[in-house]
């Protein structure tokens, strides 16, 4: 179990995504704030962004992780920018950040994310995004995301 | 001027540091929490810890950019542990992630962190650091350091 | 078409293999030197070794991209050693040194880099490994691999 | 003592430099591939192309680790690019893959690799470079910065 005083959830998926999904991904930022979860994401629009705009509405903490060097790539949602500068490679960084994932549907970049989850042995939870692993569990719902993120983490 | 909320600054220094240095090193992290600003350090111990205890102290917001994928290497005055996992090569992310830099006495690591900063051309005070260029603007005191540092960002 | 003197191809696969598999990477290794491209690996043991074995049979070339500071972790068939010093995050650096992937079977690492190649629009031909995308052209012999990811690149 | 079958020597210096600084850094990369070391720079213009131009006409071997992720970066004399893809980060990776190192007049980019350079305790030879430390060995002449770094790796 976690030492940290909060537990960093990081929700990872598509730059663009559909409405529909930045709704799933809004009612989970939602509820990670709710149960004190701290969000961490990759700072930028699509998912991201739904899942901080979430998070904000209730009053939850948001971290996002840009590839760049310039905050103003930020969403607008997100609390504390960090301006890694080393593009892509970021990727490795949101995820040694948290201490699990919640992974939506997203191209290539959202399945290295959870490649390297998975190599660094983090829990994984998908809501329709890629289907690589049985260490991955799937979800149907944002409530259910969210309560088996924290339950695989306090394991 | 930063679009930003907070401004953001770095402060850099020795892992190993005297008592002397771990004092005014707490006296700036409480100046810039009382400030409003937010620390970035590189989350360990030394003038981070202290800089980190001092902004603590007087409720400021605290966030570490550790080399290690293992946030229980940041030192306890850290809110926000970032786990960069890229070694001594996330100097770069500390520096890119600040809006200014104030830097105490430190070995080389601190000396690539100004290098950096200078690179970036982000204004760097100096409390008795490397005397590596006229860019750099000495300070005597924690409190110059930090009305300094400020104004220079917001120039 | 690349504008290099020399085709660079990752060879890229687990750090822990079979015998049968190591025998097919020495020969993807074999015939890659053969044809004059130049080999980039991650440069430890398992599938990089066995293909750097072959290709140093033929006197090819062979790249080693280390996620250490230690050139001393390359295994004995690399030319050059890259020192990355940024632990996993250096899969990025193996996808974009290279023009095109041939990918074994391997773990979330081998699988993290199949992500980064086919985001960064590389061609990625595989040799038993993970079955992720229909851009990832499946192969069933060390000279198909050969020939198809030397076509891929140069169309 | 290295146990590598060749020496790995980094030339760093200014991105602009002048014609008298491009012909010393020619003879640097000339003494260099006649005593058989191999050239590590960070593979674009100036300080680094004279060396790599200077090694390439005696033979040498020459790498080059670029900032971004697009060989076509690298000058005319590099013989084989490492892409990063990590930005200036990526001056890490110049000083880890090199045995040692000889610096030329530069700005901060160059003191940030003479300053990582010291940290992870490699030689330093400077011509005219930033003076930091005593750790670095001063030279009057390409000849006696290929002999003095050549005697300080092999100690």
């Amino acid at each position: 179990m976690s030492q940290r005083n909060s537990l960093y959830v990081a929700v990872i998926g598509g730059y663009d995504c559909t409405p529909q999904q930045a709704l799933l991904a809004e009612e989970v930022g939602e509820r990670l704030a709710q149960a004190g979860a701290i969000l961490v994401t990759g700072g930028r629009r699509g998912v991201s962004e739904a899942a901080c705009k979430g998070a904000k509405r209730c009053g939850g903490m948001t971290i996002g992780i840009l590839p760049s060097s310039d905050y103003r790539e930020a969403n607008p949602y997100v609390d504390h920018a960090i301006c890694s500068g080393i593009g892509e490679a970021r990727n490795t960084i949101i995820v040694m950040t948290a201490d699990g994932i919640i992974a939506f549907p997203g191209k290539f970049g959202t399945l290295s994310e959870m490649a390297f989850a998975l190599l660094e042995k983090k829990p994984v939870v998908s809501l329709g995004s890629w289907d690589v692993s049985p260490l991955v569990t799937k979800v149907d719902s944002p409530q259910e995301a969210v309560e088996k993120i924290l339950q695989e983490i306090r394991r």
